[in-house]
């Protein structure tokens, strides 16, 4: 019989969207960085959860505040994508019984930290008995229906861009992981993009104020990910010219031997917009984000697939991501 | 230093509600059934969070069918006291990485099943890998503000009244802990109160909207935790004359020599509605309910403290339930 493992989780989530099913209600259901039900008057309720587990989501030295920020983060990051700020959250905790009291306060102020950096109050929530330390966060937040940028507006022609540069998440979890190439201290920039990621929620919200941009993913899967996910929904394909490297991830990469370019296409946990945006109103879009802001490629006809310029020659970036219960190298 | 162990639930619930805070959005925040944010015009969003986790939640032989089933039942169920019903859900799943493909199909159906028998969609959700079963929901509603049936609105000298016979989750439970007491099949009723459990949310709604309620709490913590938590929050006492038991966990009781009514008052995850009711509405509150509905005491003055008439005496009844990380015997 198959297990979960040898399923991965796009089968998982294949299985679970097919039985489900969706409703006439539904007006955003699975597959989009947000969930969204009708409320009537071109208006809808948006709706998110990602739950943060601690043997596979909270990596070696990460303390307890910054786990419970960072969950709190990945939640908003997919609001961020759709421009879209949370109303209110709920937070459910499976907590080992052995933990001490005083990673509870650690805990509790992480979640504080994130209310007050994204602005809302988690109002509620649930305590459980857990092996597993799990941090279920829920945003809710009301918005128009045609206002949110969702994965599948991108046309031909659209102009690719991120928000940032990549690859530092990658370079400082490997460095963590790999005992012969942890220095003494993480680097600032690759320490920072482990245990105190940000989400780009006040830009994304004025980017999609702006209406220049006609799809929008966040790439905590990966970059290479986000454009697989993005270019499936708009059945679209994508040329990459160039992809913005972290200085501090090049450093990592040139000192330890990495390929620079396959840190920033294949890491996680970064939270960077990956948007397309009409060719008229990217000049609009860059001075919105007033400098965070990187055209790195084209949307295309989908049969050129995705390709990146390497060399001088466009090649195809493979499906590569982080994906649970399937590890990629 | 102290562990989570020794503090309890209560004790954690108490450090989260106090680093967290409050926001004048909030309209119910931690310490009710359900929380709610405020939308204007007095409209407020229900929202409710309540984890499933296999190590603790999920008793021997309950098929991951059945769990998934009852991880949305114990959400509605809060949704059912307050009167609410739900329009949407999420999910967000903790799966252990060598878990069958079959079982994962399981927990869809059920899943499933709760969406069709509560009449609402789950529109999106989380997969991850960990090492416990978790299964954890969110379900959001709309309501009137003021029409919420919340735990701090009982009077002296309202009608305390619930939805059901009480005791029979609490002996299927110790039937199936207990290998000596273990018949070969359980009986029906305590199969279906352990395996099967139900939420009363047509009823829930149907009393709120009588307006006939002062105060509601489902008593999924157990009987007599429900009491200390509705008179905590409502500054009172409360005099019970009669704890109506469920005839199979009487046979169960008289069967193996345990005292019925401790396991009625005792028990958990048994998810009746304990209400406050006018006295002067009760006549249409039970016809309402349509036989569903057991008078069983008073509300008091709070000094008197929470009795139940024990061989002609009122005596009081402790403070004790289903807790997380503290185990009562």
């Amino acid at each position: 019989m198959m297990s979960l493992k040898e399923l991965g989780e796009l089968g998982i989530i294949r299985i679970l969207e097919s039985i489900l099913g969706s409703s006439a209600r539904t007006a955003i259901g699975f597959g989009d960085d947000v969930s969204a039900v009708k409320l009537g008057s071109g208006k809808v309720a948006v709706l998110k959860t990602d739950m943060l587990v601690g043997s596979t989501d909270v990596p070696l030295g990460m303390t307890f505040r910054q786990a419970a920020r960072k969950a709190v983060v990945a939640n908003v990051s997919d609001l961020a994508a759709k421009g879209v700020r949370p109303l209110a959250g709920l937070v459910a905790l499976g907590l080992p019984a052995n933990m001490a009291k005083r990673d509870l306060h650690g805990l509790a102020f992480g979640l504080r930290d994130g209310e007050r950096e994204y602005g809302f109050p988690l109002v509620g929530g649930d305590t459980n008995e857990s092996q597993d330390l799990t941090i279920s966060i829920a945003l809710f937040a009301i918005a128009e229906h045609k206002r949110l940028v969702l994965r599948d507006g991108a046309k031909i022609g659209d102009i690719v861009a991120v928000t940032g540069a990549f690859g530092s998440t990658s370079a400082g979890l490997k460095s963590l992981l790999d005992k012969k190439k942890r220095p003494r201290q993480l680097p600032t920039p690759l320490y920072k993009a482990v245990f105190m990621p940000r989400a780009q929620l006040k830009l994304g919200v004025k980017l999609a104020d702006s209406g220049a941009l006609t799809a929008s993913i966040d790439s905590s899967d990966g970059l290479a990910w986000s454009f697989h996910e993005l270019c499936q929904a708009s059945r679209v394909g994508m040329r990459i010219d160039e992809v913005p490297i972290d200085r501090a991830a090049k450093n990592f990469a040139l000192l330890y031997n990495y390929d620079a370019t396959e840190l920033a296409l294949y890491g996680g946990e970064e939270y960077h917009l990956v948007v397309t945006v009409k060719p008229n109103k990217f000049d609009l879009a860059r001075r919105i984000a007033d400098g965070k802001m990187w055209q790195i490629g084209t949307v295309t006809e989908r049969s050129e697939g995705i390709t990146l310029k390497r060399n001088g020659n466009y090649v195809k970036i493979p499906r590569k991501g982080w994906e649970h219960f399937r590890r990629y190298a």
